[in-house]
């Protein structure tokens, strides 16, 4: 058993090399022109690198046991996924004759969205075969929506939450009695830190995840999260057997609003509207983790260690669904008959979800092959699996 | 007893649910006419939005057991604060034919600092009171101030911790024997946090508090900043029985420079002027922390938390006294006599200092009637009051 | 003994003092002219800023008990320095007649790495001591760099890693049994908070720290960091005893990109030739912390506690080299025979090498004289040597 272990650990280091390789000889190829452009947008790239790489680092830190892990393998997969993800869109955009190099660091957040519902459970190995191909699934669903349904909405939560449900779905689910899976106050206060990083960086994400009217996306992301933080004040007490907030509830939900208004921050003309919004995304990501943790999860066997479907999976269902909404509404009220324009973000959004759920279906298939020595049960949760502890134990 | 804490906690998700619908249906009336222009200053609100959400939220949490509720209950006010904020300032706004967006942000760190007056005492449904009343007052005050005495300056630290001090004379003083009010290594390291946080964004807040020369504004603030943090340092040895350093010295005093030059710091000429105000301003921090809890503060039966009055409160009298002598000084090298309008200020400071008191005393009174069902004594300083706790007792 | 420890107790704050009036003296001859222009680069100037102080800060908290000392006295040299720096570089600029407000800070990094070779080790008067020589012996090599060779770089790394080396070659090596030099996991995550805020900020400061092309250098930047975080863990793994990431290769191998590429990112034409510096920077310094921890420095009886040798020195003296050979391999596509222009990159490499040894050196003989009554090995990485520690003892 232990060599085994090791034969897989052996493996680690090859395969990681390997991909850096081919990633470098693939630069080499692509970007030897002389005339590449450089985007000249970096404050927008420093906010969703900020986010993504520190602002979710420490939103997964909530685990007793797998703050190392947490971190350490959010970044590994962010700077490999970065760079997947540059060369994808630059020979995307040699076909379209368009490069937007800050959509690489917004892509990622699909990634860290889907690794955060196998958190614990997945192995490098699998967290990196899963982050390449998220990747290229990502990025061909956004390129049928770009090129023949003409949607530019980037759907890169809603992406990444089902893409993550699918691959969790073939994971063994941990063991009950473990309290591996478990929160500390101290893991809990530094998973706070990042959801409070996240929180502040949102409507930047906001801005530059929507085309145009960037100021309006940022002001209406503001008010929806303010509104959606009350929210999760309010029904993480009502939920709650003895009226105490619950930390889960306020991590998750108070980031829902912004996910939710992703889809029309920069169409809704009135704060109120958005604010309407992060109250129901709110309530959605809280009363969602309260019933569906009960019954469909547990039917579908389905194990979501960081509540990824309530707070980015469920919110941006919504966020789609109100934006279509806002669309009738407002050709409805310029010529009161329905276009069929508006059936286009239905389309996308279906294809968005179908092709994040069969390709998360098929790769969490694989990474579960006796191939890629998956990680046993009761190892799960556990930063000394993957990390050398030369500390004392009982310090910790 | 049990069932009437469960009551208080029974109403307090109807009172924010009550709370956020008056304030959406407000916003609604208020904010659906086409033209509301939007703000373009994005940076600076966000910088600010940084330093209210994410810094005070960690500088705060240098109590051992009351982690969860620094942070949660800091952006639980925040966000409530700024939504009352934005709407009264647009209120106000239709009457003097201006708006200023950031400004929503900058007035909810008088809040943020009261709170901290009251850190561990009081409970979520007098900190919503508080911060609503507190908002309207300031934003009161500061009416007066612009529109009768054509001051600009916004008072935010003053009006924060005489409002703060006032309402915490309310409330009983925690046993002495109790250890809750005291932090741990870890707690103190995590408030260093937020103290750097701070300490970084402090140049952007005043450079967004004053209205013009705003370069001049950041260096001065950055080199008061800078002296500040030396003085504490020396003054933290000078104070302390056995020559050791005190975290709690270095926590409030590096940042009284920072306050003390928030006054002045679009006007000052030369660097120097602004280091010998941030050595002052240290210097009353540290001393005054030394003085003040060993004589006034026990007289007065104030029990001030996070020590806000040293670190807040005196630093921006000796800001106002500041920007008085050097406005007087500037007009006698001009003509050497005292005009009048030196009086202005002078003026302002005392409205608002008065204004912050008698506000401060009345709600501190009101929140401590039995309808408000005060968190009792034995209960202060602890999370698990209000927070579910599902983590092992001995993991903490 | 101990009134031998308080005495030198007693001389810190007045050195302190002293050496702040000294600075408030001079700023007020010196900048007390009225048409001191002020810098316009803010967003800049606070990038720096915020790694110099927030990100060291927390890089260098991983000892289990000095993360009171990490924080607080890099807080401390930095004030400190940031003030000598503005002075001393106003100075040579009115030789020069030119100024660079932002330089200031990017110049105290030099003096945080020197810290981080002595940390735990050196107490506070003997790291101000260090700080302002270190600072007047870097502005000196910079300036004879820009006079007589015409060669802008800065060094900032090379200079800093070099003259933290020589100084800590005179400190006694800690006990080998003792447990203070070691990590807890809880220490080690704070600290990778501070590497992950250092890794987001450092496209940044070398987009600062050169001259022109500065699009150019944030994105090769990025590019060297990312190939560099994935051969850390390439390499953690491969030089692992059992196939365990280490965590200590993590912090220091994701940094070492960014300074090699530190020297050539305004130049380099293509992002394969940044990821591959990238990759070679990560590989010496996880190949020499593992190389040269074991041989070398035994043998020199230097004891690096932070690793700044690896992190820093290694990767800038790749760096440097880099540079040269692409200058060469530039120069020789345009004209088949190597130019003695060449030259100068070398020249002024050894003279800030040479520079920053022979200081060091001599700065460490003399914090080491008894006048600056050391530290005692047995006091080493120890808080309560410094600290009050007011908390219950058992809630470390």
């Amino acid at each position: 058993m232990p060599s085994k272990y090791r034969n897989f650990r052996n493996s680690v280091p090859w395969i990681l090399l390997f991909l850096e390789v081919v990633l470098i000889i693939l630069f080499y190829f692509l970007f030897s022109d002389n005339d590449a452009p450089v985007s000249t947008i970096y404050p927008a790239f420093q906010d969703v690198n900020h986010m993504v790489i520190f602002g979710f680092g420490f939103f997964l830190t909530f685990l007793k046991r797998y703050g190392f892990s947490s971190t350490g393998f959010n970044l590994l997969i962010i700077v490999l996924g970065v760079q997947c993800s540059v060369l994808i869109e630059d020979s995307l955009g040699l076909l379209l004759h368009k490069r937007e190099d800050e959509d690489a660091a917004v892509s990622m957040t699909a990634v860290v969205i889907s690794t955060g519902a196998v958190l614990g459970k997945a192995n490098p190995v699998q967290l990196i075969l899963m982050a390449v191909v998220e990747i290229i699934a990502f990025h061909m669903s956004r390129w049928i929506n770009t090129t023949f349904l003409e949607v530019l909405m980037m759907h890169v939560h809603l992406f990444g939450a089902y893409f993550g449900l699918a691959v969790s779905s073939h994971f063994s689910e941990p063991s009950p009695r473990t309290e591996k899976n478990a929160s500390t106050p101290k893991s809990d206060l530094l998973s706070m830190l990042g959801t409070l990083f996240l929180w502040v960086f949102w409507p930047s994400f906001n801005s530059v995840l929507l085309e145009n009217n960037k100021t309006k996306a940022i002001y209406n992301t503001y008010f929806a999260l303010a509104v959606s933080a009350v929210t999760a004040f309010v029904l993480s007490l009502l939920t709650a057997k003895d009226g105490k907030f619950r930390m889960t509830d306020i991590h998750s939900a108070v980031l829902a609003g912004g996910v939710t208004i992703g889809y029309a921050a920069n169409i809704i003309e009135y704060p109120w509207i958005a604010m309407i919004l992060g109250l129901l995304a709110s309530g959605i990501a809280v009363l969602g983790s309260y019933c569906l943790q009960r019954c469909l999860h547990p039917a579908l066997k389905i194990h979501d260690t960081s509540g990824i479907h309530f707070t980015f999976g469920l919110s941006s269902v919504l966020g789609a669904l109100a934006q279509v909404v806002l669309l009738v509404l407002k050709e409805w009220t310029e010529s009161p008959r329905l276009h069929y324009l508006v059936m286009i973000p239905i389309g996308a959004f279906c294809l968005t979800i179908s092709v994040a759920l069969i390709t998360g279906f098929i790769i969490g298939l694989i990474v579960n092959l006796k191939l890629f020595k998956t990680t046993p049960v009761s190892k799960y949760f556990e930063d000394q699996f993957y990390w050398e502890f030369p500390h004392l134990a009982v310090g910790f």
